[in-house]
């Protein structure tokens, strides 16, 4: 898989994309009232013409070699924007707008650290490109100005560079795609255990660079807290941290590395916590009569254990949908209610144990045991979802996803805060949420929006995106859980992060990068 | 206990004060060859002169009221320097050389934002004061160059402003004393579970300020992994941080305030998450035949589990002494070997599977069990070593501890040249360590030092401290697992964190505090 290249105007494996079943356009004219012709076909990728690639000054082949440096048609749309529903829909129509004029692959740190250098002292814009799989706006910097705009394309980075059988951590490479990662660590016998949905093309670097979160979070962490260290090239130099696992030395320096997005430099390297292969996994599915009563006994979990290391789950609708089983889409629970998925990986002494416990806080609190069956068929399904995205754009249906997470306290009026400003932006939609990540504290609410495409799908979905962005800083959530910022969600991430906050990232941009040619724009906002 | 001022000379409760047990004497004549007479008595309080206090400009008393700024001879005493065996010497001999102009006490947020205004406007420096116990100099600024000094002590702030059950956080005041903290969350039926040594005197506002560790860190977790939200004064404005437990939003800002040591502002409340009162509280002692033996025991506990809440394991020299049971000193196990303290808390129906599993990890890995009398004789003494400090100072005893972390891979050798150097900067010392902290990928270590005063003692312990610094930083420890940086390890945290993480912090200092007032040169190196 690390040799395909994903497919240029959607999502995966370009061999893999899915028809949708004949239950989903039952359901999509029942639902929407859309016809499912194929009507919003892509246009040809060798049809697209990028805006003409300008020279690109510094010489950076003398650093990576000529062949590293492309500046053709194919490889520059393929570096234009990321994955979310507006790019893929601009891409599809053709629009290679702010294609970066040169991609370089770079081979080393030493040779990220030189293309910094040259790029500040040339006035370049750099985007560091890891899986290219942003549904934020995160390759897509504010680059006027500039002399130049290079894509930093780390796939050449893509070595397990050290493991620490005792410290049970390992060094990793930012190229690296997570299940290339995953299998390097697996031969050794340890996991990541990272696992988000954009797992089978995401990379290790971008993991870090936005602070990603994976489905078994619950049980491994998120990656932010996985990580032990990072070495952060920069245009003024390089960053090294992680000494240890924890310190009192001050401010954590990792954890403002984590989630820089890109705008203070190049990640390019990723020491991470690893943990023995599961000897076992077991997934399963329990129904709740209301989403407040499931949301009540996924708290428990959370506060009092014991921690499945899957724990997801759907509202009412998404059950109804089905959504939580890509594979028996449209054929959800018509008896109502609200999906639990609980998977339980780890060693056969302790998953037993664990399983059984939190079987008996479950039924205690309203959950009925569903069989293993509804919770195989989301682990069959967990990375599909984006094709079924494209399988929807091919037929006029804009699907897409928005998430954030709050206290639990919290949780449920940022809940309906989200679902009246959707379903008043957007009259006939269908909006389906589940909780995917707990903390002891609060949750994430990761919300999915299936509406016709209509005239200017574009504007419709930026103006109610933009709706649904003020109504979660409104109700106090963050601005997103594990997605990013971007350039998408800047404007609300300044509300969030306050003047000041936004002042001492700045402060830090303008030290670290004091030309500001790391990704432009992207995370952090004027002041 | 809230309205006891400390012993100004030493530690604590001046009613606690101890004497030596005979047992301790004996050992002291025998290992340090110092005679065990009452040779070293601290000057009386009335004796000392603070320097001149100079007129503090910005009518301070407009904000806080004139009563609560102060500048008598002994509030200024009491406020000079923090509670490290250096700075006692320093105060037991009479010397308040940089003692606070005056001391203010402000009684909310926005009193503490108009003293920073002030203060910043007439160049007056401030250094943020909460519990005082300090021991890297963390209190004592260098402030050459400032119209006046004022140390902000924050004891008015000493409110739990708010308690949220449903999300399990409380929003505490940072002038909050630990156990004045521990017992409101108490009346409600909750724990913050946060006990380091310092706790009976320590503040919530220092705890987050220095990225404290407490003793049941295993169970609870460090203070910077309890805080979910926190708000900080500076001269610059207010930043308040916290939304949800996790985010992708940018860096973790909490994370750059934690650590911060006063140096960006006073943080002015601190959300934490908070647990239920334990229902069933053990402590027990395990007996291992070496350290590097206990060490591989307890690290199987931090990446296997079960966790116990305490983890705590002694070296040899440390078992000997007996340190670990300051209630049974100087008649610890002859029999050799090293002691390791489980403390399990949490319900009844949980602690007894934890405590058989974590038992069986123990035996199978050499432990001897040794009953719970080990393990309770640790829990009584666990706050009481710094009064043992006082009364060996009494007596012409250097006693000082010093503490890092690292990687188990690493451990061994950080452990060595800790060990290595110390006994040759200090021949005639008693070098004792234990590990209290892990973590799946690393423990820390806690070296605590005995030797004779002798002649200039602060200049042998400095000389000696620097030796040992250069040791671990060269190891490739961190300078500091739980105490902090201050002005005393500011030279090898500029070396830990690199020219390129001085500078980020420097760059958001120069932000925040334009003016450098807040607690000058203290963790942030000059670039």
């Amino acid at each position: 898989m690390a040799n395909v290249d994903m497919l240029w105007s959607g999502w995966g494996d370009p061999e893999r994309a899915e028809r949708l079943p004949d239950s989903v356009t039952g359901l999509l004219r029942e639902l929407l009232g859309v016809h499912t012709e194929q009507l919003a076909q892509p246009v040809k990728l060798a049809e697209i013409e990028p805006p003409p690639a300008r020279p690109v000054p510094g010489a950076l082949e003398e650093v990576v070699g000529a062949e590293h440096v492309r500046a053709d048609a194919e490889t520059r749309i393929r570096h234009t924007r990321g994955k979310s529903t507006p790019d893929l829909l601009r891409i599809r129509a053709g629009d290679a707008g702010g294609a970066p004029d040169a991609v370089v692959l770079p081979g080393s740190h030493d040779e990220v650290a030189a293309v910094l250098a040259r790029c500040a002292e040339h006035r370049v814009a750099v985007v560091p490109f890891g899986g290219g799989t942003s549904v934020v706006g995160g390759l897509a910097p504010e680059a006027g100005g500039f002399a130049a705009v290079v894509a930093l394309d780390l796939r050449r980075l893509d070595r397990l560079v050290g493991l620490d059988s005792v410290s049970r951590t390992a060094t990793l490479q930012p190229g690296l795609r997570a299940p290339h990662a995953e299998r390097l660590l697996n031969e050794q016998g340890y996991t990541l255990g990272h696992f988000p949905q954009s797992f089978e093309w995401a990379s290790i670097g971008g993991f870090a660079a936005a602070r990603s979160s994976g489905q078994a979070s619950a049980g491994y962490g998120r990656f932010d807290e996985m990580v032990t260290g990072l070495t952060l090239a920069t245009p003024s130099g390089t960053l090294e941290t992680g000494r240890a696992p924890k310190s009192a030395a001050g401010p954590d320096l990792r954890q403002l590395v984590l989630g820089s997005e890109g705008a203070f430099g190049v990640i390019t390297d990723v020491t991470v916590r690893i943990r023995p292969l599961p000897e076992t996994r077991v997934y399963e599915g329990w129904l709740f009569p209301s989403f407040s009563e499931g949301v009540t006994a996924v708290r428990a979990l959370a506060q009092d254990g014991p921690l499945p290391t899957v724990l997801r789950l759907s509202d009412e609708t998404e059950t109804m949908i089905g959504l939580a089983r890509p594979d028996e889409l449209g054929e959800g629970n018509a008896a109502g209610g609200c999906l639990a998925v609980c998977g339980y990986e780890g060693t056969a002494a302790e998953v037993p144990g664990r399983r059984e416990k939190a079987r008996a806080v479950l039924t205690s609190l309203g959950g009925v045991y569903q069989g293993e069956e509804p919770g195989e068929s989301w682990a069959r399904g967990r990375f599909s979802a984006p094709y079924l995205r494209d399988a929807l754009l091919d037929v006029g249906v804009l699907a897409e996803t928005l998430e954030t997470a709050g206290f639990w306290s919290n949780l449920p009026r940022l809940y309906d805060a989200v679902r009246l400003t959707l379903s008043r932006e957007l009259p006939s939609s269908v909006v389906m949420c589940h909780v995917s990540h707990v903390y002891a504290a609060g949750a994430s609410l990761y919300f999915t929006v299936v509406t016709a495409q209509g005239e200017r799908p574009l504007e419709r979905w930026r103006d109610a995106k933009a709706a649904v962005s003020d109504a979660i800083i409104e109700a106090g959530g963050t601005i997103s859980h594990h997605h990013g910022v971007g350039v998408d969600h800047r404007d609300w991430y300044a509300r969030e992060a306050g003047p000041l906050g936004v002042a001492a990232l700045r402060a830090v941009k303008d030290r670290l990068d004091p030309e500001g040619i790391m990704n432009p724009g992207v995370l952090i906002p004027a002041e």
